[in-house]
């Protein structure tokens, strides 16, 4: 028999600090979430969010401490987690900012880190829809896109771990200016806040929809404003989301083309929009993909909805620790 | 001291077979070409062509035959490479080709077959630009555009040996048709007989150019003229070549945005162009990736011209028989 172990995995949000134990197999033991002040500097955040999260998360799970063998979390944006550094994270405003020494001198464990899309990868390979596949590609929608890579069976960080950016490629070469500074990438048109942005320009351009009607100003759309409208059937709304799975279809052709993945696992909250999104994008990949058979690949959802990050951040531990495969 | 042992690497061109000795260390012992007549089934192509190819090869080299371990083979199409046939091949015109089996009958010796890119690759990765790289990605730029990808230090084939088109991703989603069924393929722009479509084109509208001059009636432009006459500082194929660079720019701007690799190693005879196209690629590049250094990523020449098949196709035997790494 395996010995049993545990260990922790931290979703680091806006608002709050998301840290749960996790059995070795995936499964959750216990959760808790401890708020945080997202204008607190760096060190603050770590020490008076996520420390304590982690304590609070192992001393309400029950478990004697010596069984719990490691920390994992995830974090938007760019890292050197050999390092264990956040070097940019625009959500966050951190720039070069240490995360592993800190936390493993506060915790007494061994602690990993590494970009929240790229780790929500290894929750899916470990533990959700990319078992079993050798070549799979994940991507999250929300505020952003981002994305990770499995090839050959194992997590591609790339030269400098920014393998996986998919959000970035440029879909529009003459599209709308994106957040990175290049103009048309996939995230530009298809992220939740430019799902919005369309909506708001189509409605300024004069177009009829109920939507004009749900917020009391235009500033107030959101994509889930344009999901709404969708379920009672708005024509414009409808218009959105089959634009917006044709955008994500001709990103994730580019993506089937390069690398042949078996599956691409869709997760993140615009995705609950489900078959709104995926019908279109199905079909703008079968138009797209030519050089194998247009429906070889998987479009499939997210196994991971609001666990994502934990769940990665658990595998993420996991792996580093060679305690899975 | 290592036994002294060597392979066989074949490129099946359209007028003739290349066979070349290889040392294990990547250096040509010796090399041989023999005709073919491409109209022939494929069965007359393996009997008379490749395996008299490959008889006079080992036969010229000199060598004790029992030090030739094995033969490898690039096949421009899609393969099956485990059961070793050729399932397409739009150039050759084959359709499910038994390659490996019969070879291995008639010449005795186990034998690896690949798609002739991705196993250009591995020319590149053990005895080229390659070396020494974990992340690289290799393009070559001929008739066609193909591509293979490393990553994680292992060459990436995807679900079913369809890893590495880059030529068909879409980047002019309403760009000309391409030969594979899609819009806007980098292909369908840049290369070979697309930079003297665009060519003739121009000249057709009545631009002018020192091209029309070169050639008895349009149709004889190549790539190849477009090159001499950019030689010759002609403001027109100047313009073709920048154009060139930057569609190829736009395109592997993408594949950089999603693999972050160390390197892109270009080959093909439109490579041979140099900085006329490395330049506005470059540039093209630095102004579409983002999330990275836009210059972090070396664009190189691939270190195999007219080798290439050959070379790679001996990495091939060598990786696959562990005599490599």
């Amino acid at each position: 028999m395996k010995e049993e172990i545990f260990v922790v995995g931290i979703d680091l949000g806006g608002s709050h600090v998301t840290a749960a134990c996790f059995e070795r197999q995936g499964r959750i033991h216990n959760k808790v979430f401890h708020d945080i002040n997202p204008l607190e500097p760096p060190s603050e955040i770590l020490n008076n969010g996520i420390v304590p999260a982690v304590e609070k998360v192992i001393k309400e799970s029950g478990l004697d401490s010596s069984k719990i063998v490691g920390i994992g979390m995830g974090l938007p944006g760019t890292l050197d987690s050999n390092l264990g550094i956040c070097l940019f994270s625009p959500n966050l405003k951190w720039r070069n900012v240490p995360v592993k020494k800190p936390l493993e001198k506060a915790l007494n464990l061994p602690v990993f880190i590494l970009n929240d899309v790229r780790s929500a990868t290894l929750g899916e390979k470990y533990f959700g829809a990319g078992r079993g596949f050798e070549h799979f590609v994940c991507m999250a929608i929300g505020t952003g896109i981002g994305g990770g890579i499995v090839a050959n069976g194992k997590l591609v960080l790339g030269g400098c771990e920014g393998a996986g950016e998919i959000g970035h490629i440029t879909i529009m070469p003459d599209g709308p200016l994106c957040n990175c500074g290049n103009y048309g990438c996939m995230e530009a048109l298809a992220s939740g806040p430019n799902i919005a942005r369309r909506a708001r320009e189509a409605l300024l351009k004069g177009e009829e929809s109920i939507m004009k009607h749900m917020v009391k100003n235009l500033e107030e759309i959101s994509a889930e404003t344009v999901n709404l409208a969708a379920e009672k059937n708005d024509s414009l709304a409808l218009r959105i989301w089959e634009e917006t799975g044709r955008f994500l279809g001709l990103g994730v052709s580019m993506i089937i083309t390069a690398l042949n993945p078996q599956r691409i696992i869709v997760g993140g909250r615009v995705a609950q929009a489900g078959e709104l999104i995926f019908k279109p994008m199905r079909e703008e990949i079968k138009k797209r993909v030519k050089m194998i058979a247009g429906d070889y690949t998987g479009i499939v959802p997210a196994h991971f909805k609001e666990d994502a990050g934990v769940a990665g951040a658990a595998a993420l531990v996991l792996e580093k620790l060679g305690l899975i495969s």
